[in-house]
């Protein structure tokens, strides 16, 4: 294991990255054999390229300006919406439905990334929100993708499958694998949930020169969760799809506790459209909501991220009022195989990677880890949605907020947003507004029904000033959990609830009705 | 002080309220003196004959069904709109400052709350949501009001002033005039501001007997915030108004931290419509949003309580897929003079009190405290908008939440709506963007310009998945505060900013453009 014997000192030196190996004479047998296998299996000259063209077009001055005379809103012709198209919301559902029955839906999870912000060293697909449950994220994401096959089988007569790709990184793979086996694939195929590993490049200074976490270990990070295209491709996924006859693909993130996983009637809107690719959308809260919007620029669709708008592009509005660019991104992505394989294939190698600076920890010249306390290098990214632009029919479908979109983030502290707190409390009150909704009622401690939008307390304080908390709903919900299983968007529930009286806790699941009792958890 | 002799027990006893001298033989001379004075001021056969009419009407059930039959949205011919109208604001801002001008305008703020749910026993409008100045809310009012009295006078070259009338509560009425004198009235003329207080109602029981805090006092608390209107007359109010020729009147609760205060263009698009009534508005954000909107019902104007409303109603949508009953009150009013002296001598009489469920503590046989764990009896109150029902010509004014909305409500705690974090982020937001909007930059620690909606950090910890925190705005924001004596709504802010760079923490103030360095509040 001589780095000169292998041809590692040559192909370093090749690449201006022989600092990997400075500290070779201090290192013990062992350490040379790790740092040497992770040299090995690094394509220098490619990550060299990598690193010129991603700082060739990252800090170009006056991009934003630029950007902000290109963009164009979604065209209504393109646009979907469960609000402004409720005649057709029906029809693109049962569609969806017949894709599913068909066989030709697959569903992938982008789940490469561990909960470090969330304060846990495991995959975030395994964060217990602390629903009523214990359910995970991964545990919900599955049981409806089990209710929704079910759904499909009972209308079509037919039994189906909806294959489950789930994209893990070096980090998280055998974790996230464990513990699927463990919970048995929660009563999915076990042959039809498929893992697969997202790639990783390493960190960088900003000469070019690759970052070393310690003497004999180069400092990775995974490639961005567009690394999704390269993966297909080389691990075979492609192929596994192919020979499964998928058609049509939704693509998401983990974090999101309530995705409607391979959601029919956007798979139907989607289809019925033609579309190469789609994405699902929210309305932008406010004008300087960080969230990335898809918009139009130069002809083609894209995610213009927040950092890139000015205010004034931010702040338009149309003659309804409305934000111009409204159409946040929630990483709920539509994708036709045909045009997957494209991307595969000719149009993500195109793509150079995103630069994001980072606080990168390094050893120094004697071989001490130092934390810096700015940036000092990058690392780099491409997105999922780097490729909208290639799509040659593109489509967005609007859905609202409260009713799918609540993503996981951060750990719970004081004015958090996207916390487990967040993320349980809209879970429940979405669940609250289908018991409502399908005739159920809930009652307080002394047996009065609660209303709809429950107060903050039956018994608040006085507030003196008349005007009540202009609070989220969300905030102190009604304590109600229903299945996956039982109901995968609300339907199903009126031979359960219609006419009853419940004291919440509510629990719902294929053994029954529950109430528990406080304590009773 | 025998109560037989001063004719007290007869009146009690009439009233069906003798248990409140129950304890009179155990009661000490100072002791009866303080409850003999308490009790002669209660007008108990009113109360009892509020009591009565109060809970004919609580508690009637399928109230909310029958509600949601009579709700109809407000029309659009007496709906303005920031975003919608952008042509006629400036028209009416215009209308709005001539009458200042003319000394027509006053403002009538609504401040009887003491800062409990805040955590202090303080009155709210003296609470320092930790503003780089400190300046509390009534400083920010009242710097507001003279800020515009200084942008008409400039405008029309004629001196001018707009009274300010507060209401205040037994509570808070003597520290908060102290409080203002103390402040020098921020510069306001002493004569303009006038104090004057709201009245208080015993407490009951559900049998309508008055409820006991101590042996020797009775439990009163004040009557709403719609004890408004009883004040104004009682008080001589009206009258003050009257003398000094004030004919159009702007309403509003003291939690507000981005309140505009006498609002020329909501003022000016009311006196425009001919309005004897008006509510300012803001776009309910979704469906249980718990807050009381604007609506018609059997073709009058009013608010519905978020609790009166069912979630079927709640969820109503128009074509455009916007929420059909949007219009969220902020407690934000306008009146004409006529029509509040009509108000106050002729509809609000008429109107029974609200009754509200309450934990009233109270003293027991044996004249023990006891603090009861659920409701057990009730405070009754009226709200300021009970009377728009009255209104010939009700008009209604949708305004951006993010630019006037942000209220006080609770202590800083984990998943907090409403507290001085967020009324800190609303501001200083709002500052951050008039910089922008006026050509200002703000830089980074590098000097690097920082994006108009910054990124949670420049170096936040690897997101693997790509999609960025949907978070809200107002999260960090860039520390910026511009005083209300330099800008009252983002005006003259150019020749100070335009083409320079700041670095934050930023304060404009009359003294200057200052920029602190960190630790340098």
């Amino acid at each position: 294991m001589d780095p000169n014997a292998s041809g590692l000192l040559r192909r370093l030196t090749e690449a201006g990255q022989s600092h990997l190996i400075r500290f070779w004479d201090k290192l013990s047998p062992d350490e040379r054999a790790s740092l040497n296998q992770e040299l090995q299996g690094i394509d220098f000259q490619e990550i060299n390229v990598f690193f010129k063209r991603a700082m060739e077009t990252s800090g170009s001055s006056s991009k934003n300006e630029k950007m902000d005379a290109r963009m164009e809103p979604v065209a209504q012709d393109v646009l979907g919406s469960v609000t402004r198209d409720r005649g057709s919301v029906k029809r693109w559902e049962e569609k969806g439905l017949e894709c599913i029955s068909q066989g030709k839906v697959a569903v992938l999870l982008l789940a490469g990334g561990q909960g470090t912000r969330l304060g846990v060293s495991y995959p975030k697909g395994m964060y217990d929100v602390g629903l009523p449950s214990r359910k995970t994220l991964f545990q919900i994401q599955g049981e409806r993708i089990l209710k929704l096959q079910r759904l499909s089988e009972e209308k079509h007569k037919k039994k189906c499958n909806i294959p489950w790709y789930i994209m893990t990184s070096g980090r998280t793979m055998e974790s996230t694998k464990d513990y699927f086996s463990r919970l048995n694939y929660f009563g999915l195929d076990k042959s039809s949930v498929i893992f697969f590993q997202q790639g990783m490049l390493p960190a960088m200074d900003y000469d070019g020169k690759i970052i070393l976490e310690s003497t004999c270990k180069v400092s990775m990070a995974p490639d961005g969760n567009g690394g999704l295209y390269r993966a297909l491709g080389n691990q075979g996924i492609l192929d596994d799809m192919q020979r499964r006859g998928v058609e049509y693909i939704h693509v998401y993130c983990v974090d999101n506790i309530l995705v409607k996983v391979a959601d029919p009637a956007f798979m139907g809107f989607c289809v019925e459209k033609g579309a190469d690719c789609g994405a699902k959308v929210v309305e932008k809260s406010n004008p300087t909501e960080a969230v990335g919007v898809v918009c139009k620029a130069d002809g083609h669709y894209q995610v213009v991220e927040y950092s890139e708008i000015t205010l004034a592009t931010a702040e338009k509005r149309s003659a309804d009022g409305r934000l111009m660019f409204s159409a946040a991104n929630v990483c709920n992505h539509f994708f036709n195989f045909a045009f997957l394989k494209d991307v595969v294939e000719k149009y993500e190698p195109k793509l150079q990677h995103h630069v994001a600076q980072k606080k990168i920890p390094f050893v120094d010249q004697q071989g001490q880890l130092v934390s810096p306390d700015k940036p000092n290098g990058i690392k780099m990214e491409k997105f999922v949605f780097d490729i909208f632009q290639f799509a040659k029919t593109f489509v967005v479908y609007e859905v609202l907020r409260e009713d799918e979109f609540s993503p996981l983030k951060n750990a719970d502290r004081q004015d958090g947003k996207d916390t487990p707190t967040t993320a349980r409390h809209a879970l429940m009150s979405l669940h609250h507004r289908w018991v409502l909704n399908a005739g159920g009622h809930f009652t307080d401690e002394n047996g009065t029904r609660v209303p709809a939008i429950p107060r903050a307390g039956a018994a608040d304080p006085v507030t003196d000033d008349g005007i009540r908390n202009l609070k989220d709903g969300t905030d102190l919900p009604i304590k109600c959990e229903i299945s996956p299983l039982v109901s995968y968007g609300g339907e199903g529930l009126e031979p359960l609830v219609k006419g009853r009286d419940f004291h919440p806790t509510l629990i719902i699941d294929e053994s029954g009705v529950h109430e528990l009792v406080k304590n009773g958890v």
